[in-house]
């Protein structure tokens, strides 16, 4: 795309009332719009962002067995008043609204209630199941304060799956798998060596849950890590019993401030039970379906690259999710950059082609703000060196290369899988 | 994908309270749950054919330059008050909530207001007009009575464009080339055929607005058509005066039922105006912006597909939107199918694979309430007679085609564009 068709500008200062360095970077690189307190649009460049990170969160999903599905916003009492989760004394987050005969409706935070009923008409029989279905869909939460940018949004983009189970062992074979997508979708966003299986609070059915967490100032919760082991604890359930049963000491862990961009948690019977979802089994005998839960806050997930993988000119974004591939500027006019542009467009590579009239510092400052991770400058001084600079987001200083190797460098770059 | 694994199931009848159509057949093929009146979730299948329906419409927008964003549901008040719509005495279809500390939040019907004040942090000079940013977002409308299935939803997703323009005059060029993308679209839908660009109200800065009606006894409006020159007028319209301007006569009027799947409107500077999105001439004086919207109910578009494309068994997909290119039927036990399915997948053909432990009957039923256009089957007898069962869902009988004539019809109809 020519960035002087692109219709966002980019801004030296965020809105004075933005507090979150997520918010002020994204806002500052026109990614995204502050609509009002945790509440943001999403801009071409961060609409880009936010796909290619539902992508990888998708096909991570898929090759579990997950089968993509869009509940609504709008939610029916009814369901919610069986699991016990309408009242606004036991759900405080609730945003409520109403029909014009004073029906009230609810705005979803999440989706086990409308889920649980819906499969009321496709489950019968053991035959049935498992099934994983999942959605990446907008959720509603009423926070009473929203400060932490797109990390914690009253209206966001999340993924939420739910594994209906036979049985708890059928249940806990596929939250294994659960684990292992989860970690890959974090490797492939740029933060897996920042995030931690993090053993937090369970349920009625299950002594765990399991978060995952990463290390960052900006995050809300306090985790305590085991480096040797990799495995980190909420600070909810630290306690002597818990580091026992892990085989943990508690000299050897290092305390962290994190934020939560993921979840597993078992149901078991919480919600079939009272929603009445109950299938036929081999002897023909009516059993309850045990369930489990996964939530990924995608915009939160977007949020927290932004706030660790950044520096002081801007944002570092990791190669899968980066809104293009490459960003390439030219200097002053020149044929060369706008054939550049054409021919990697046709190898299929994503570029951003800074072909404003602007000055080379501008332009610079632009880039890293941006954070595209790899960028070409094509000018006169470059082309009488012998060819392009190429640099990434991350290096002080780039190089001069002829068109095959640049062309050969990028393609490596690219289409190179993690 | 496997039939066996997909987690719906067919129903033979709709719940007692769907009357619309499109709803019954939806829900019997597990397309869609019914989650309350008007209040519909996308199963699968469904969701499959929405995304192939939003994938034709983003096509076609960026052809004329759009950009695509997300704006949000929730809304603040403000530019709303400016612009006069907040009151729910002008518009009688608002979702309101509020949040913790009592402000009142709208959830967004529509976008002008929001997509105006955004742009002003990005509209300073002429030069950078004309732009173009659409969404593919959910709209709410707090419908009194909610009849029509998905064709007219209280929770919808709809495409919504707008144009920021210098002038009149730049307004109408775009306006024209919007006018042709649409016919694009709906050709692409398979009801071109049945879609009319009819003439209906303008406002202050346009004696019409032009809405595209498809002809179906199932639509809330009323439009006159003229076959010979291929123009219709909305009943609200179809007076003396816009005849003659038009050069119709009112004895060739045809009158049809018929449902708005998509209408262009020119704004002019009714929103730039209260809003104060100004821009700086060449002569560097202030300027208000000209605009103009650009909607497809996207959810509807489906309602409406099905609707005037399906016969007493069924839906009838056209191509380019159906969930499935193809649905592979096996009868029996039998390798060559799975062969089949696998050879077809890697050319790149979509097939829906009915694998199930079911008879021929049950089968054929199903394949014809999906309505996938292309089936073919495999069974014992097929595979004496030569090879496998071809037939498309509006023929009545197939032909047997050995397996090079089966790919290369396969191929010709999957990858032959319109």
């Amino acid at each position: 795309m020519k960035q002087s068709k692109l219709f966002t500008k980019t801004r030296k200062e965020a809105p004075a009332d933005e507090v979150s360095k997520n918010a002020e970077l994204l806002i500052r690189g026109g990614f995204i719009n502050k609509e009002m307190a945790g509440v943001y649009s999403f801009l071409p460049l961060g609409l880009r962002v936010m796909n290619k990170i539902s992508n990888i969160v998708r096909e991570e999903m898929n090759s579990i067995g997950g089968q993509e599905v869009k509940m609504t916003v709008l939610q029916d009492p009814e369901p919610w008043i069986k699991s016990g989760r309408w009242s606004d004394d036991v759900v405080d987050n609730w945003f409520k609204t109403k029909l014009k005969n004073e029906t009230e409706l609810g705005l979803a935070f999440t989706h086990e209630e409308a889920l649980t009923e819906m499969l009321k008409n496709h489950i019968n029989s053991y035959k049935d199941l498992p099934i994983y279905p999942y959605q990446i869909q907008a959720k509603f939460r009423n926070e009473a304060r929203a400060k932490s940018g797109v990390m914690r949004g009253r209206e966001f983009l999340m993924k939420d799956m739910y594994s209906f189970s036979k049985n708890e062992e059928e249940h806990l074979a596929f939250y294994e798998e659960a684990k292992k997508a989860y970690k890959k979708i974090y490797d492939r966003c740029g933060i897996g060596h920042l995030t931690y299986v993090t053993f937090a609070s369970g349920g009625s059915f299950s002594k765990y849950s399991h978060e995952f967490q990463t290390l960052t100032g900006a995050g809300e919760d306090l985790i305590y890590v085991d480096e040797e082991s990799g495995i980190a604890v909420n600070q909810e359930v630290l306690n002597d019993e818990v580091l026992t049963s892990l085989n943990l000491s508690r000299e050897k862990l290092v305390e962290h401030k994190a934020v939560e961009v993921g979840n597993i948690f078992t149901l078991g019977t919480k919600y079939s039970e009272p929603l009445e979802l109950n299938f036929k089994d081999e002897d023909g005998k009516e059993q309850k379906v045990f369930m489990g839960s996964y939530g990924i806050g995608v915009t939160r997930l977007l949020g927290t690259i932004v706030e660790v993988l950044s520096d002081d000119k801007g944002i570092i974004w990791p190669k899968e999710v980066s809104p293009f591939h490459v960003h390439l500027i030219s200097l002053g006019e020149n044929e060369k950059a706008n054939e550049l542009y054409e021919s990697l467009q046709k190898e299929g590579i994503d570029v951003l082609f800074d072909d404003r009239e602007a000055n080379a510092g501008e332009k610079f400052a632009d880039s890293d703000l941006l954070g595209i991770p790899m960028r070409i400058v094509v000018s006169k001084r470059s082309l009488e060196e012998g060819g392009y600079e190429i640099k990434s987001r991350t290096e002080e200083k780039g190089k001069i290369v002829n068109s095959d190797e640049l062309l050969k460098e990028l393609k490596d770059y690219v289409f190179k899988t993690l």
